[in-house]
């Protein structure tokens, strides 16, 4: 081992105690645990250019222990990233570019958001099978890179590693190279005391490649195992075994993993590497060490590249715009607003989604998707093209597996790559088993797109495990995602287009399972006002009825029962939070009425929906096994039900 | 193979064609796929007593593949339950016996609830390790059988399974025995379509014993396989190779797998079993060799059994006694109403959390818990007892490992087994992760505890993906669960004390990371009314202002800063479901105000606070990284802007 390579993970090292001692907050333990590792790859592999840190062809780095955030933001200044002293010293401060966890678009460098454990492995098994996709679609001088992740003990406890890491095994994503800091020490202990799980034996079984690191700080043996991943035809994972909070007089502990050293174990920690500087010293040498490799590495192959680039540009220029657009999400010169309804229109929207998404992937040549094993029921495939396998990077739909939350990590992990439009499927019931990756969409601001059908009680006889009550406002509840439940043919149509332009927010469309009428006065354009007026009253005193989706129909049946002795505007709001984006002018003309004269109504629970309606008709229960028409009348959920409630409304003064 | 078992799977096999074939609707696949595992394990195996469904010692059977329901019903009904042909006849009818997914409590012989994927198998780990930790409480003469779970190809690749397996494996649960219907097929086609993984290879790194059956259809071979599982030290496996809808023309393809085979496949299949019999016809020497062997198994062990009990009863009344409670969940006579807190307490609801479990925890000998690896945090630990480990199965705290979701499945598993009174711990940010096992929990009308620390904002530097926002409303969504979310010790003592009490609703208690003070007229008595006054109004007009959690207290420092001007009531309201419970008069008198005049103050989404208040300040976006009072202020999350929120209530006219 070199002595610049000790040098600079001592300084390393000792940066992170600092970073972490000063806000007396953050994570040593894997921080001081994995230095070497991090170095390593940075050193002497990862091709990334800090002065460009969103080059679409560098190798991408997914941190998935997001509690390692010290060290990646250490390794990013000493890089040369837009990382400073200062940065470092604001480590976890409010409005700090360091913050408590790697945040992606926040700081340059920083390639996902991490935190909660196993979202960063499945995030880079979405980005591994993104750089297979586009390298098959623009030629692998356009696009030829390494996918690196660095994950823990707790990533792989969680089961949502093993459906990563299954996908990935099944797809032979062998350019991506994940090295596993194994401390085998957790936060309430040992390892030992929740697993004796062996590592090696479930990789295999998945179809990996297994490499063992003895010690995790020797920078050759980390060195050498990367070098050989980078030429298996699997996907690989290199065990590195390593001692959390190295240095430490609690080292091997997990009395190290969440709690700052503090100055004397700072003190003593560092002196164990043989680093005695002040606070925040970084030697010259380290920098410029890191320059003449990590640097000159990404600086060389950026510029390259920018000759390929324009090479591309002058002799492709189609290829060339195409691979632009599809890299800035840009779908608006693709999509022809050419869709029209014949008013005897009568079908699931679950249907009128396939339509679109065949209609839409015709247009986009980027776009792909697939589903969690209910392509079928969700009517998610693309006709017209195939499957995506390992010896077939062209095929547009994707087979996740019954395996929900992947497929949701998955697709986070193709839009944080960039270059393709991806959209997923899964009954709505199931979005429970999602719903961290959909969080993790959101607040990463990826604009995922999340096709749930099978919305209601409607779902009928297979049961109360099947029938969504509680998603939709679980989902309402997320912040930074748009929810649309369309009422028709031509609202499913709105969302769709809307969810297809969103840059920075996650779309979840709610499609019902059961045929759906078009309404005479639908509108796909007014989608993106959340609500609108879709059945007028006569005159000045009437009551307001808000509803979505299939309950749409059932308030024009209810405003035809009681047309001759009650006035009823009926609103459709596909979406309550682009309703609530409006303007209050906006939205009291709308809605055209107080809380007390408004009834709402929707198949679901009625939580989430006292903020526009006093009065709600909602399913507060789980629903029953029977036919879907049998449980809404046993349930009450009828529009003489619906009537009743708008003559309680009416009650109450305008 | 016996001339009896033959025609009897193939009068079962058929049985199932016309459960299915009557209300068009149910998956003929893994029923004529796995009829005779289930027939094989009924008929040779499982100790249990239809006379008797809830024999707390019968042996458990755990269907995971809940969509296979027709086929259990099909054997509890040749098996002698209380599952009448009539009842068969009404498969997926509204409100029959035969609901469209097995319902546990709904259905004699049914020992789960199930349908969502993986949930099974968690819940089959949970049962076993209870079946463990009552037997090595009780002596096995009192506690000694096997659970037997059926999984599906689908249920493996869902990542919860992996979590179970991991945590069965390291528990050394070597009774559970899992039988996998191994088709290879899943609803959108082959499984290789998704999957490539060795299953053998996966469950021995779990350290489980795996056995395989080569043909699906001879009942020797299971049978053999069966009790070779008998005899290991480990969890077992037996992989069954099976022919999803075994006799259909379409045997072998996912097309049989949820749709039914109609009349004339129907009849195919049947002659291809040598069965040609009228609809619904069950030979009689099909009810009679299983009333020979499984009926008078599990009636002679049933008997010898009341025999010991009555033994236990006279010569141990004591443990008899706690016996009976345990498996009733009988904890009133336990529980000692003996809490008193300090004025001066000032302490996080987590520490008061801690400290309460250790209460309980030496009044209730049969309670016991543990985290998913935050025991630390959430204060889960029981001080004065040890680990739960395979050599020590009376140790009550047990480590589940960073797998929260495995986590709640097994919480589940030990309430459907009886006999304890479990609780968990998780930090609440990572309730997504269970989200989909919280609501089995409430389907299941299963009183788990959910203890959910590190509340909101305040959670501090560790940033958005660690700071709750949504979870609290996802939680208050889901139908039969009660929320919580105490001001302070006081509170969250009510809260326990009914957490414990309840028999049929899971609970979930919200904690704070950060400290609390004793609020003066705080009353732990009172939290089951949902909410009450905990700071009167002074005149007939004033403003209600309603609050959880940390947020009351915010809401006094708001009402003694603006007392000179309005004059507020401060209501606090630990939980929205059973405030909701109360009838409206009650509801009125607590707030005391229509919502135009109230104001809800929660450091989580507004979403669903509405219901109460027209003014509501809470976190409509994701937090940030930082100190919980930076962050605070920086989103205007202050006593200030309350104040201000409580002068526009104050417009509005009584």
């Amino acid at each position: 081992m070199k002595q610049i390579d000790k040098l600079s993970i001592a300084a390393i090292r000792s940066l992170c105690i600092d970073e972490i001692n000063k806000p007396k907050s953050g994570h040593p333990g894997v921080a001081l645990g994995a230095a070497p590792i991090m170095y390593t790859l940075y050193k002497y592999h990862l091709i990334s250019d800090p002065k460009n840190p969103t080059w679409i062809n560098r190798d991408r780095f997914i941190l998935s222990v997001g509690h390692g955030s010290s060290l990646l933001y250490a390794m990013l200044h000493v890089c040369g990233y837009k990382v400073s002293m200062n940065d470092i010293k604001s480590f976890r401060v409010l409005n700090s570019l360091t913050t408590g966890h790697p945040e992606y678009g926040h700081t340059p460098g920083v390639d996902n958001t991490s935190g909660p454990l196993g979202q960063g492995i499945s995030q880079a098994v979405g980005v591994a099978l993104a750089e297979e996709i586009t390298r098959a679609t623009y030629g692998n001088k356009i696009i030829n890179h390494y996918t690196y992740c660095l994950i823990g003990d707790g990533d792989l406890e969680e089961g949502l590693s093993q459906e990563a890491i299954s996908f990935a095994g099944h797809q032979k994503l062998n350019k991506l190279i994940v090295l596993f800091d194994s401390n085998k020490v957790t936060l309430d202990g040992d390892l030992s005391l929740s697993s004796d799980e062996e590592m090696k034996g479930r990789f295999i079984a998945s179809k990996w490649n297994v490499l063992k690191v003895n010690d995790g700080n020797d920078v050759d043996e980390i060195n050498d195992a990367i070098n050989k991943a980078k030429k298996s035809d699997k996907p690989t994972l290199i065990i590195v075994s390593t001692i959390i909070g190295f240095g430490s007089k609690n080292q091997g502990t997990s009395k190290t993993h969440g709690a700052p050293l503090g100055v004397e174990d700072g003190k003593f920690a560092k002196l164990s590497y043989g680093f005695d500087h002040p606070d925040f010293y970084m030697p010259k040498e380290v920098y410029a060490d890191l320059k003449k490799t990590f640097g000159a590495r990404g600086d060389k192959a950026y510029k390259a590249y920018q000759k390929v680039l324009a090479s591309l540009k002058k002799n492709n220029k189609k290829k060339y715009e195409l691979l632009m657009d599809a890299f800035s999400l840009n779908v608006n010169k693709y999509i022809k607003d050419n869709v029209t309804y014949p008013k005897e229109t009568n079908e699931a929207t679950r249907k009128t989604n396939g339509n679109l998404i065949n209609k839409f992937a015709k247009e986009i040549p980027f776009m792909l998707g697939g589903s969690a094993d209910v392509a079928g029921s969700v009517m998610t495939k693309i006709a017209d093209s195939t499957e995506l396998t390992k010896s077939n990077r062209l095929g547009r739909n994707i087979s996740f597996g019954i395996r929900e939350f992947e497929t949701a990590g998955v697709q986070n992990g193709m839009l944080l790559h960039g270059g393709l439009r991806p959209y997923i499927g899964c009954f709505l019931v199931f979005a429970d088993y999602m719903k961290a990756a959909i969080r993790m969409s959101a607040i990463s601001n990826l604009p995922a797109i999340y096709l749930f059908s099978h919305d209601s009680i409607y779902v009928g006889e297979d049961g109360p495990t099947h029938q969504p009550v509680d998603q939709v406002a679980m989902l309402r509840s997320i912040p930074n995602v748009i929810v649309y439940r369309p009422a028709d043919a031509r609202e499913t149509y709105g969302a769709w287009k809307l969810a297809l332009q969103s840059k920075k927010t996650p779309s979840c469309l709610i499609l019902s399972r059961q045929n759906l009428p078009l309404l005479s006065n639908s509108d796909d354009k007014k989608v993106k006002k959340g609500a609108y007026i879709i059945s007028k009253e006569k005159s000045k005193k009437f009551v307001t009825v808000i509803a979505t989706g299939s309950e749409v129909s059932l308030a024009l049946e209810a405003k035809a029962k009681i047309k001759n002795k009650i006035d009823v505007r009926v609103v459709s709001m596909p979406s309550q939070e682009l309703f609530n984006g409006l303007n209050k002018d906006e939205q009291c003309a709308i809605l055209g009425n107080c809380p007390c004269r408004c009834v709402a109504v929707e198949a679901l629970t009625s939580f989430g929906w006292h903020r526009y309606a006093r009065h709600v008709m909602g399913i507060d229960r789980f629903g029953l096994s029977g036919s879907g028409k049998d449980i809404a009348n046993y349930l009450g959920f009828t529009s003489d039900n619906l009537v009743k409630l708008i003559s309680e409304a009416n009650k109450y003064g305008k």
